[in-house]
């Protein structure tokens, strides 16, 4: 299977995965979720909208809540470098006929709305208003300590279409996954900032949102925090975990479901990837059962997501069913 | 229903949950396993037997391996205080019509084999041979740094008879399980030492032993043990967890099988309770759920055991199913 | 040099150290620092006084602050078994000469009033009122996260008239220094409660209270509370660590100053001591250099205490200087 | 005081701390530091030369020891992006009249041998050999478990000059300090890889490296290999902490001096800095008292530093001493 040639000059520069504008039906509960218990800050509220950053942002938000009647997420955040990339992305994403438009967003620079080629709504600015901080501020950390936001997850059945149009924007491809019996890729992850992950496209009818990560400092975390949720009421919400993947990212990780079931990643660890001669790390679906210890994903951690804000699903092209945990990995 | 007092002066001291011996196909595949792996010291060594300590612990072994062709548990060992308890204890057992012979047992004193009211293989001494504490050996930390032993749980179906039989003998209940519809017994937790549990009898077919519980220092190892186990070859030996216990104990644990299916609990916390006040903690089924999170049991924990040596299987007398998890758990 | 012989059936159980009065000029600054900061539970409180314990403790308190003048330390509190044993005690303390009184406690049962040898002011007692431990209400967990109650540390110049004291009530001696040149003792170590501290004592001008030491979850909760106690305008009393002990308990420790100078020990980490082969560990001084590494303790760790109530420092009868840090050790 | 623009667009693309090469008296006691305690994986050796690597690290090194008659730093290694940039860079320092050299370098592509303005010795390359990530080879996890390389500290008197060569090439500053009484610039962190140091310029006489810096994965390994730095014969090599930086990056550190005095920071946390809008942070030295505890550091840290081979110490042109700990954090 053949992967495109990296670019390492791309026409306009995209920085890293920055924020995720969530529609909940229930904002306050959403705020015993995320911040009474996961421990985000809050930047700003009103009655429709909640602004979170973790710990150590520095930006406005990287997680906006909007009280809605139907669950969905409205967009997928990336920043540009400056001004100027922000222009040469409108052109490149209208020369490549997808939908372009200059939005007012609070507590944001000019900012753009568009879609990726597999249908993601994406929303790029190369600013936002500034927080100071709270790294250092101890007495306000709480629940996970959740850090940064870190990356995306996306479902498609178009991952190739996906790898294509990111790597041409100057995205790198840092790992993937193809099945076992053929080269058709079942996942692949891309990054701009310089770790394995910005955006990730797994193969399932989409697109869907299937999760945001957000760093979070230690396993101590991601075992406190568990028993925090079940105690807020919020135990069964711990869907995955805490566990390690066996493939790419090797994330120490738990996924948890919001009141609304959009799901979220809490992680403690990736590793640095920047330079030229790092290769994409390429995994058959089977290896991934390699050194493999502990419960297998739910049927819901494979099959779910939450849906894109008027982006309905399209036909699955190449949709293949999740794959089965291999014989040898149960008892 | 109603719970024995506690004897405060028991006719002799039993001290503390001591050792395990354990039947085992294969010494070098177990040494990989609790040496190689799980970090345990060896005390000594001969081409059938391997004594093993915990880090901090000065006596000779709290975990002994016999190769034979059946796997199984041939005894559960207990520390008196002394000498005089020991002759103590052996007039008690045999007032009790229950077996006792003196044993010669390398690196034990004095040792007495008999049994419990439920069947249970017993050893009991009042010394050991010492080793130095590798407690700040720092170079020999591994795996899971075990530090030392902490109890045994029994299945059996005479939780009742072994409650009064060990509260006889001068034993605390800590805490214990009642069926949501009848006072009768699931679980009885008791403890010597001054924490709660030195052996745990849980109803279900026995006598069989359901698994023995060590200390590790902290959350890192718990999830740390399990990559280096998969690792190792042995993920699939993670039975359940990390997790979480929500009742009695309260514990942060992760269960594992041996090659030969043995079980143990790794775990990290648990409370002193010393005082005359400190009354049973009575728990209901139902009750187990409150707080809940992560995945529950799976049935392999619900219902397999280590057969005892000698010790056959006795008509269940008033056997219950295990309870499902609640409904409201469930997503 | 001679150390007596344990007794194993002591003519009355003191099962454990309990909990320390302490004097404190400014009770809302006192606050500030052990709840607020540290997270210790408020059992109950009124406007002279401060009931406190750690998250695991069922028993109504720990650490008991009461507002006066001058800041000291009022008393030092052990559990007895039984009522029973309360009142062999007194009269084994009566007939030692020393002074014995009955007196009314709040949230305790019927409490004596005493002293031991050396002058340390103590209070015996056999029940408190419980209360709920909170080892599973994690939204209470707090700061460094107490757990419990562990040992105090006493300067004495009778080093060994409190060792022939206490052991000949049943106390175990865990661990000793001795100086280099001669057997005289430095410091030892005496426990009760199967872990190898409840009362330590040092030789310096006596009695004085060193320090009350509580068990804190993890090293996290070791570094974590500095940051908070130096966000919280209490960084100054960040007196020594984290840091490791290299000689008896081998604590990894941070010991701290309250308002007030009183100094408290959190620790993370202790190892069982309860079998009869259980000889005490001897130290030499020079023996504290090895493995070592960190900063040594401060003049005023090494000098400073807290004067008891009522309690006039006896005339210095075979004082040493603190041993200097080992040559070899300084850079 | 005022502090350049920054370029987002610079000539050629450094992308990141890369390397550190380091001469010592005798490479078994290296090993014995570096491989057998703190826990680098070994890339390749023979008779006079170790290339070490952390444990998420594909590229061929990020410590190269070189035996050797005095102890030295020899070279700071930089990436560069591509091949043309090193052609770039080459032409960049040429024409600032700055050294260039090509030359061979086992294990790297085409290498760069130049210096910066205030006479560090530099070594740019785009390409190394790649090795395995050992990220989940959990059996080779040991001591720190080093993941990567971060940044290195230069000391300089020539501050505002390598603030500005630096930004001139693209660097960003993240923070800086100035000193109380005047805008002088005590010291600067610039970065490019997106988190907040690459390369520092502290105020002493220079150039001398004060220290190379690799990130550790949990404070559990802050303590744990101080531990076993000790126990292994290294102990006086802590030379400060672990503590918590109050200032510039806010790390969570442990600064060790290997068997030659060189310097290496091991710490647990950063924070990302890539958006446009990220201005740098100011601190005045009177600042870094502000939430202060432990232990300041020793006169070693503030004055001694590793001499850069065939860089001798140009003349102090502004030297300002070292400031005082501020009176109101001393007890």
């Amino acid at each position: 299977m053949s992967i495109p040639d990296p670019i390492f000059r791309p026409a306009f520069a995209i920085t890293r995965a920055s924020h995720v504008v969530l529609r909940v039906a229930d904002l306050q509960k959403s705020r015993a979720f995320y911040v009474d218990t996961l421990g985000f800050v809050v930047s700003d509220e009103d009655s429709n909208t909640l602004y979170l950053r973790g710990l150590e942002e520095g930006c406005h938000h990287s997680l906006v809540l909007q009280s809605g009647s139907e669950p969905a997420c409205q967009r997928v955040g990336m920043r540009v470098l400056t001004e100027d990339d922000l222009d040469l992305a409108e052109a490149h994403f209208r020369r490549n006929g997808l939908p372009t438009q200059w939005v007012e967003v609070p507590f944001q620079g000019r900012t753009l709305h568009t879609a990726d080629v597999v249908g993601t709504p994406l929303e790029l600015c190369a600013t936002m208003t500034t927080q100071p901080r709270r790294i250092m501020d101890f007495e306000v950390f709480h629940g996970a300590c959740p850090q940064r936001i870190d990356h995306f997850q996306v479902l498609t059945n178009e991952v190739r279409s996906a790898l294509e149009f990111y790597m041409g924007v100057g995205f790198r491809l840092s790992e993937y996954i193809v099945h076992d019996d053929s080269d058709e890729l079942r996942a692949v992850f891309l990054q701009r900032k310089g770790n394995p992950h910005d955006i990730v496209f797994v193969n399932n009818a989409g697109p869907r949102l299937h999760h945001s990560a957000f760093t979070i400092p230690e396993i101590y975390h991601l075992m406190y925090i568990c028993d925090l949720l079940g105690r807020n009421g919020f135990g069964a919400g711990v869907e995955w975990g805490p566990g390690r993947h066996f493939g790419p990212g090797y994330a120490r990780f738990v996924y948890l479901r919001d009141p609304d079931g959009h799901r979220v990643e809490l992680f403690t660890n990736h590793y640095q990837t920047i330079d030229i001669e790092d290769e994409p790390i390429r995994w058959q679906v089977s290896d991934l059962n390699t050194g493999r210890w502990g419960t297998p994903p739910p049927a819901s951690w494979q099959q779910q997501g939450s849906a894109f804000a008027g982006a309905p699903l399209r036909q699955p092209d190449r949709a293949r069913p999740a794959p089965a945990p291999a014989a040898a990995y149960a008892r």
